[in-house]
């Protein structure tokens, strides 16, 4: 998928809504265990009931993980069920990934080749040679870790390199710059950090931005919109547990559904507002 | 393990070698391809060759996640026959995996609890709280990344901060001092940038480091060993193609052992010279 393509997404669903699919096994609703794959079962209600509402889904990949490869298959099958019934849906692999090249490329592999994600979250501690084999996939997407949503982002992220007085996330955006453009390469910018969102935006006026953080980790939408939003958008807000686990019961798909409404509405009326959308 | 009980298999087997299991489906003897599991024939048929010269094995996730369930399935079954057959061996997951807390542990039970690893590689990017459920299980080990053995890791990690003076990975090695201790922390520093371990050494003295770049990616024993042993070794060297992909033949174990041999012979000759054994 291309950022055109994705904008207009956006424009047709009035939403810059990605679910997170943070699929717990001690967390969804117990008769689901009863099924011969719970995760998928819980995944594939909660897409038949938001689907309308989002223009990405993202499964994040430690709560398949904590399974093995058993994890791995339900993680497979949610993919395939989303390119099949929603092909114009944006999957992103939330993996945080990233190591020296040849191992990065086996990575990029089985999430764009193996599986069949649209995107995946890089760390970028290892640098370029880390990053640029997910960057040879045509219409495939790298979405790398800038300032992110957790407490422990004040920890390196905010260090002010000597030299240039770039913050450590600013040096990211910079530098990633020389390694791909705003076709193919994304960052995630915490909601808990909307104050940031403005001096993002000087560095990376085009590129699109993965926000976690609004909800359960005490972002606003109105902040970030208000702050990272251009002139196609270019923002995709996750909400991840406000929305899958709305419910612990076996209404959690009808309030899943709900949950994802509400937020769906408040974007409809942002981007009404921006002017994107009449 | 601990810290003890790996140095006491340093000093039986004479040798801080570990051995990468990058097991690539499409550089391992074509004979294998009709196995039911290729990735766990050629692996173990490595270990069976290898185990007496290895402290420790990494299987590099990213060539197991390539083939997606499947792999995985390799991947555990792999770790279940160390475990069985060579309790003593330190398996470690290079998987460079950390994200925020609540995640992190859920990584942390698919290494430690749904696998028995004993070790997972970990980026310190996003922080703390994206390190600290690591360090929260029994006798299990991060191995945090501090100064990579790739050409991408001159992008950030020398960068320096205004503040303290420290480049980003001695700001790594010195916060993360904080977080765990010489029994459940390690830290990632390659051969490549041999001439920075004396300042890392300075830094951590008592912590075990993992040194990749050893081999092909032109690092020097010799000059690991002169500025990275302590006295505890404090050392496991990794090497993975020039083992492991020795020969690309049937004979492929056979030349895998005497490859290990001779990086073993070496180490014993540094771990006599520096008095650690006799």
């Amino acid at each position: 998928m291309n950022q055109d393509q994705l904008f207009e997404q956006i424009k047709k669903k009035q939403s810059f809504l990605c679910i997170g699919l943070d699929s717990d096994i001690k967390k969804i609703p117990e008769y689901l265990l009863e099924t011969s794959d719970p995760l998928f079962s819980f995944n594939k209600e909660i897409i038949d009931a938001t689907h309308e509402m989002a223009v990405a889904y993202k499964p994040n990949l430690a709560f398949y993980e904590s399974l093995g490869s058993r994890g791995w298959q339900s993680l497979e099958k949610t993919v395939s069920y989303l390119k099949s019934k929603h092909p114009e849906i944006f999957i992103i692999a939330d993996a945080k990934r990233g190591d020296i090249g040849n191992t990065s490329n086996l990575y990029a592999r089985a999430f764009f080749e193996t599986m069949h994600f649209d995107a995946v979250t890089v760390a970028p501690y290892m640098g370029e040679d880390s990053v640029k084999p997910f960057l040879l996939f045509e219409n495939k997407w790298v979405i790398l870790l800038a300032l992110t949503s957790n407490k422990g982002a004040f920890d390196f992220q905010f260090l002010k390199d000597e030299g240039s007085g770039n913050q450590l996330f600013e040096s990211v955006l910079k530098t990633s710059q020389n390694w791909g453009t705003a076709e193919n390469l994304m960052y995630v910018v915490g909601a808990t950090k909307a104050e940031n969102l403005e001096g993002v935006r000087k560095i990376v006026p085009d590129h699109f931005l993965l926000v976690p953080g609004v909800g359960a980790q005490g972002g606003s939408l109105q902040e970030v919109a208000k702050f990272g939003m251009n002139k196609k958008c270019g923002l995709l807000v996750n909400s991840s547990r406000g929305i899958i686990y709305a419910s612990s019961d076996s209404d959690f798909a009808e309030k899943a559904y709900k949950a994802a409404w509400v937020v769906q509405n408040e974007m409809k009326q942002l981007l009404t507002e921006a002017g994107l959308i009449n």
